[in-house]
């Protein structure tokens, strides 16, 4: 089944990460070891016995629509209620709105227990976390005084309403209108592909909707965001009547089958009362705080995937006796994990799921930072850096997701076709990371064009400095100096290619465009070999301790050494198409070889 | 929906493979251009109009087991007649036995449309396929007089019995029996993941079985070869009783619902008659002929998905309209196939389509050269070749498949999740590829240690010697010049690689071992490359004509130039890791860091 990586992602965090530093800011009680040992223990068990199990049951039953009212699968609504119960709901938000008041750092890689247990679980409060963070930035205290506190604990969940048939990464298409009435406003428009927009684990679901009011102006601009809550708040506060809302069809999809993914019509009957968040016209800014974190949490979906990719794929390759061990002496038939060809592969999917462990966990600590730091200088260079890493960790984690998914299922053989072991499940919900929450296209073209444009590059050079350093480091550590040279080689290819996407933007925005997915990728390689060579320099000194757990850090220490033998050899190959004049040989190539016969 | 791609294969056959060289060894009035149109013609009106439109269904309806009685999807028997009746079953067998005697390398090219309209459609001709090469090459002529004429026609449908739940990639622990039973044989044992091994198709089904005989040694060397018809003769030589045969049940798979996949059990009732095929234990050796030409049949499988992923991809960017385009100057939403990252994707699936199926059918045309060569030196070489290419092209088209299915999934963006569309199907059903008719990684293993292992890289060094030529042609060539140079670093980094594969096999077979599948894939990478590159030395001779369709030859070269821009770069980096020590690290890695927690 599923075993919490804890020792991993607590070593990830302390010395990879680096969680120190959050407490030099803001030395709370609260980040002790032991009460995050707690804390990581609780979820892994709720994971582990109650998440888990009920994966493939969400699969098979998936959801059903009727009469308007979705059902979730057998057991989830049960599932949902401890998870409320437990508080996790709760984990990263300010103790004045009901929260827990731990850190992003510390909540994320409490999300990655979720993700990996059951993902389309872990989906619903992956967006009411975005909704908690959009109303506590940008509504106003009355808003946030009737909704957040049900929505912090989970009693509520919430729900992002942005695409429309015409409208999906071209948000200025939305064509969803609002109007005042009084106090209020009436919304009324069709939302497609809107996760758990309905759903029978809570009497409550809070939608935050983009929508245009008249005379707005046209795009992005003219869009202003609402809650439009299922039930309307009564006089008394109590749960009045329902809103002017329905789910009309659920979508059947290639996965993710119990999480039920709405097609929702609002205000058929003249129109859903709704409630303006922040100022009119400000609507894309507003969801644009719940999409950063939303995508986040997608890279981190994509980690918790990758992580039972890597437990399934060894859990069968340790168990399926077949063929003999090559060069062995055994004439007895061995377990698949002796033969090299799956060991490469079980060693890829789990150099690839520390990798994106540590990059997603160390986006997490800049979102901690940049409210935690001292010095304003410090806050903002740490945002600038959660900028930067945001669209890489939610596309090359989501990438490394199908990847691993797709390695995992082979290992499996013919048993991986067949939909009984699970593994196949996980390949089919898998697929849809890459695409949700900005597909990976606009990712990288977010990471090329705001990231890395709108400073002339000067955040990734910081960034790419920090990895300079763990390269400097690697080289002058004697054992682990080829590491070094390895890193060093593949950081000089990120450089190189960076510099020449900085070129291109001043020549062709279209040339960078052409070539901001490989860049993407490139940058998540480096990165994460990087990440994971600081977690090796950390484990060699650690396991100069008598006490130290030597053979676990060993394991780290190989992993980075594993990774900088067979992943960052990459790095050369993208650089150098990058630099080759792959952008414009995608701009060139006639069309009319692309356009369909 | 489906576009059979004529113009592109003939040119590959005519231009890339040069189906020049076997007319002139065989000189036969059947490859002249006008009869191999009518060929691709009628083959592509079949799959366009028949076959393509019941691929939905297939997957919707599936298959149904019913007291032992397996029923295809709706419209699939009618189907399948039609394709008996227009005699596309015989394409490839001699006239003697009721085919229709065309060369292999045209059937070849004719099956990948089957596969690019109907997947699972596609999979049972080419198991019958290979059950004729098997009894052609291996049966007694009294055997073959009462079985080849119907398997040839397609009157009946042939299958492949290997498999059992502990004998998967390792045959040698096959435990079904088999035992003389006066004239006969009787065979008793379960057979997993039988492809087509019941249906309602056809009235018989002829079982092709691995079985054991008494006192046969262990391991495959023990092996016997049976043939066990559904149906058993009559005394008249018409249909007879039922044999002692059924299917248990019918595998749930992820994807290739119309394809029943059958757990067959044989002589439950005592035993199954079968006949013996060739000699007692030389079960293995005749298996690998259905097996060779099932692999290459599997390839191409891999080229009709890849092709069908790229029609869809591009059918769906020219019409979905989402943003505007990049730097243009209209402010009128654009089809999406103006974004350069769409396109990047769009140009990558295509040109990994084109290369495939180059490689594919360059194989095929070593089939025909290996039996029509005047020469017996000829014809060896011919046969070297195409045992050194089948695994590349059953392992590198199959991993393309996926590769490109997943691709154009991702141009779909959110609908692409949606079944609706279709290309979540897509995904699907391209994911066995990798898997059946031997994993992958069992074909990188057959690549390294047989193919190079068993002449000390001969083989490969004449085809990658015949790949030099062409990129020295392209360095000549002045315009393709670039891509000459680019070509032959690719191919110095697969020479590179080869010597070392070669070294380790002499040092360590498993360090040889881990990193088989990796040198498998930058031998497909360059050697698709280079078969770009031929067609596009051709394609620039080809356009100096006056009535030349210049557009289509400009795509054949714009098509070599691309893909050494975009995807040769990747052969640097496999022959890096490769050289790099990458085998040794997968070996040295501590087993316990892979081991289930």
């Amino acid at each position: 089944m599923f075993t919490p990586p804890l020792s991993e992602i607590r070593f990830t965090l302390e010395h990879v990460v680096g969680l120190e530093r959050l407490r030099e800011v803001s030395a709370p009680d609260w980040l002790a070891p032991e009460l995050l040992d707690a804390v990581f223990e609780g979820a892994g068990r709720l994971a582990q016995e109650v998440l888990a199990p009920l994966q493939r049951v969400g699969d098979r039953e998936g959801c059903r629509l009727e009469n308007g009212v979705v059902t979730t699968p057998a057991g989830w609504r049960d599932a949902y209620a401890l998870f409320v119960e437990g508080g996790w709901n709760g984990l990263p938000f300010s103790e004045e709105i009901g929260g827990q008041g731990l850190p992003w750092t510390v909540a994320t890689a409490v999300q990655e227990l979720w993700h990996g247990a059951n993902t389309a679980f872990g989906l619903c409060p992956l967006l009411t976390q975005g909704a908690v963070e959009l109303l506590y930035h940008h509504a106003d205290p009355d808003l946030q005084r009737r909704y957040l506190p049900k929505l912090v604990s989970g009693e509520w969940t919430g729900t992002m309403n942005l695409t429309e048939p015409q409208a999906g990464s071209d948000l200025g298409a939305i064509r969803t209108r609002a109007w005042r009435d009084g106090e209020t406003w009436r919304v009324q428009g069709q939302k497609l592909f809107i996760t758990f927009g309905e759903h029978d684990l809570t009497d409550n679901i809070v939608h935050l909707v983009l929508a245009r009011t008249p005379n707005a102006p046209a795009g992005t601009r003219g869009l202003s965001l609402f809650l439009v809550p299922k039930i309307l708040p009564g006089a008394d506060g109590r749960p009045g009547p329902r809103n002017d809302l329905r789910c009309v069809s659920l979508e059947e999809k290639l996965g993710i089958h119990a999480s039920p993914t709405c097609l929702m019509a609002y205000g058929d009957a003249g129109g859903a009362t709704g409630y303006l968040v922040g100022r009119e016209c400000g609507g894309i800014e507003a969801m644009f705080t719940m999409m950063n974190n939303a995508r986040l949490g997608v890279g981190v979906q994509g980690v918790g995937i990758a992580e039972r990719a890597a437990q399934m794929a060894s859990a069968y390759a340790a168990t399926r006796v077949q063929g003999r061990e090559l060069g062995g002496s055994s004439s007895q038939p061995a377990a698949i994990i002796k033969h090299p060809d799956v060991r490469r592969m079980l060693l890829t999917i789990r150099l690839r799921a520390e990798a994106m462990r540590a990059l997603a966990l160390s986006a997490a600590l800049g979102l901690d930072l940049a409210r935690r730091e001292a010095e304003p200088r410090a806050r903002e260079q740490a945002q600038l850096r959660v900028d930067l890493l945001t669209p890489v960790v939610k596309a090359w984690c989501t990438d490394g997701a199908v990847e691993t998914a797709s390695m995992a299922l082979q290992v499996h053989g013919g048993m991986g076709y067949i939909e009984e072991t699970g593994i196949a499940q996980l390949y089919r919900d898998a697929r849809i990371t890459p695409i949700y929450e900005g597909t990976n296209g606009i990712q990288a073209n977010d990471l090329v064009f705001r990231k890395l444009g709108r400073d002339g590059g000067a955040a990734a050079r910081d960034f790419i400095g920090s990895l300079r350093t763990t390269a400097a480091e690697l080289a002058a550590a004697g054992d682990q100096s080829s590491l070094g040279a390895r890193l060093a080689d593949s950081i000089s290819a990120l450089e190189g290619a960076t510099g020449w996407i900085l070129e291109a933007l001043g020549r062709d925005l279209r040339e960078a465009a052409a070539v901001a997915a490989p860049y993407l990728t490139l940058f998540g390689t480096v990165a994460g070999g990087a990440l994971l060579g600081r977690g090796a320099l950390q484990a060699a000194k650690l396991a100069e301790r008598e006490s130290a757990d030597k053979s676990f850090l060993q394991a780290r220490i190989a992993a980075a050494q594993s990774y900088g033998a067979l992943l960052l050899p990459e790095a050369g190959a993208l650089a150098a198409a990058i630099r080759g004049g792959a952008g414009r040989t995608v701009l060139d190539h006639p069309e009319s070889a692309l356009l369909p016969q």
